[in-house]
């Protein structure tokens, strides 16, 4: 059950980033992760946002994640670049290596940074976004703890393992992809679970390997890929291109942000295309106007009143709960109050 | 109903090399494309094999896909470029685009080649293939004609634009994934027809909008996204790399290799990795002949045998098919023949 009140983003903001303060990082670094997380809500993806903030302070205040990141450069080859995060945050690892891919991508016309030794770095758009914001086209991948058998199998052994492609969209806001490559997003039965809510059948198997629709039995089963062996499919080359490559874990050996007691070893990849390498931006910016407007005027199907470009639906969610505040499960508000008194810090 | 007979894979080659010379292309240029399409069928795609024959050759007749490729650097700019096709077929123009960016990955560590003007370029996985055998990790993404409606619309707007990702795997072939980002690729929906069979339900909805099981009527109707909104979203991303960053055409203005009254259009964007940029490719290998060791490891599910890793199943119907010859429905033998007949050419 909801809230009635709708909370400031402000007020959140500044809990969030006085609980990482607390917890001993920088005040930067802070400020960055709480904004991952009040972002994520405000884009109405509760189920990456304050409500995980238990989880990460659960990792740096048990040393699997280190509060004050310092992630380094291990090899530095002009358009690519290896970044070790050194068990640093993800969302600041995760930042740091879009930055420098979206640096090298200014010079070279395209940058990749390859990042190992991070950690679950919160919800990937919120980092292709900022090489939409620069006049560039960014992916983003990563790997993630066994959330799926293979296809085939029923032991859990492929992570969620999400990734995300953002492009800016002249006077609309970016067009974006951010997707997990499991039928359902893990934190979405998470959620479900938070607010006493069942699942719909095909998201998930339980423990024995049948059909449930219960939360709390799929987070102890097997979640389902998206589109069968296609979902599969993505994921292992994700995984290739996180961890694989990157000399980070893979497979197996990545533990997720649920987990207090193990180093993640999660590993990304962020490619950055330079748009004006390519072609004039404005031009490019125009087009996307023109592709746009031809997605959203097809006529609607059954029970649709609007056909939205991907990303639309999250700007407009952005644009509300930024104006009126956000709306949270009760159950969440009672975690972060526990949060508060534990630190001697102000709940929102 | 499948011929009794295998037809050898070198007379399959020698016959639709012919068939391409007759229609004026290059000797070079009619191998590579003639090597794609038997290429697929050795994968055992026939959906996008020798099938397809006929489709390109009325394309080229038709004077709307150049006989002659002459594909030029439009812009060069060191890791980046942009290929323009010049309406030549879209099989030569792909792969002087992966060989390009290939070579610039090379020097660079990631390369990138945007493609306009190009044409249908069947298997996509064909060319990223290129780039792991020279060691790297490839990316090629199209755009196709409209083939399903926009998330939450009732037209068809938006195309399947196709993804490949292939990476070296060690003593193993490459892991590789190929997907349209339909419910499934069109050209399985055409093979069905082709068998006189049904398809099943989920792939399509017919032209009033009920689900079909039709392969007919599915292809005057509309085929479904895969995962519902998030294969819309994974091909509108893919069309705003190929179709609107390249400055081709994009969105329903691009046209498939089925109609052959009109230019296409097609975009696409090649990206490759050099992995030695990022590690030893022994490593690498050795890295990824674990991880496949680790998904083939999980126990099998119910109906399930073997767990196969991406682009598994292909390398071992490639095996089989090369040493034994491939088997083609008798609706496929008899269009070869009447191409053949027509062209004065010796049929396989």
């Amino acid at each position: 059950m909801d809230s009635e009140t709708r909370i400031p983003r402000a007020a959140l903001l500044d809990f969030v980033s006085a609980v990482y303060v607390r917890a001993g990082m920088p005040e930067d670094d802070a400020r960055l992760a709480a904004d991952t997380l009040v972002q994520a809500d405000l884009w109405g993806h509760q189920s990456h946002g304050v409500m995980r903030l238990p989880w990460y302070l659960a990792r740096i205040e048990a040393g699997v994640c280190a509060a004050v990141a310092q992630p380094e450069i291990a090899i530095d080859a002009g358009a690519v670049a290896v970044l070790d995060g050194n068990e640093g945050m993800g969302q600041v690892v995760a930042a740091r290596a879009m930055d420098e891919a979206i640096r090298r991508a200014t010079s070279f016309g395209i940058g990749a940074v390859s990042v190992r030794n991070s950690n679950h770095f919160g919800t990937a758009m919120y980092f292709t976004l900022m090489a939409a914001r620069a006049g560039c086209i960014g992916f983003l991948s990563t790997n993630a703890s066994p959330a799926m058998a293979p296809w085939g199998g029923r032991e859990k052994s492929v992570g969620t393992n999400p990734w995300s492609w953002a492009a800016p969209a002249g006077s609309h806001a970016p067009l974006v992809l951010d997707i997990a490559n499991t039928a359902v997003a893990r934190g979405k039965i998470y959620l479900a679970k938070q607010n006493d809510a069942m699942i719909p059948r095909g998201w998930a198997l339980d423990a024995t390997g049948a059909p449930t629709t219960d939360p709390s039995e799929a987070l102890a089963g097997v979640v389902l890929p998206m589109a069968q062996h296609k979902g599969y499919a993505i994921a292992a080359v994700m995984d290739v291109l996180s961890g694989v490559l990157s000399g980070s874990a893979f497979g197996a050996a990545v533990h997720g942000p649920y987990q207090a007691e193990h180093r993640s070893g999660a590993g990304h990849l962020a490619i950055v295309l330079n748009i004006a390498a390519f072609q004039p931006l404005a031009e490019f910016n125009g087009r996307m106007e023109r592709y746009i407007a031809e997605l959203k005027s097809a006529a609607p199907a059954q029970d649709f009143d609007e056909i939205f470009y991907p990303g639309e639906i999250e700007a407009r969610n952005d644009a509300r709960n930024r104006a009126e505040g956000i709306q949270y499960p009760l159950k969440t508000l009672a975690e972060l109050q526990r949060v508060a008194q534990r630190l001697g810090i102000d709940a929102p």
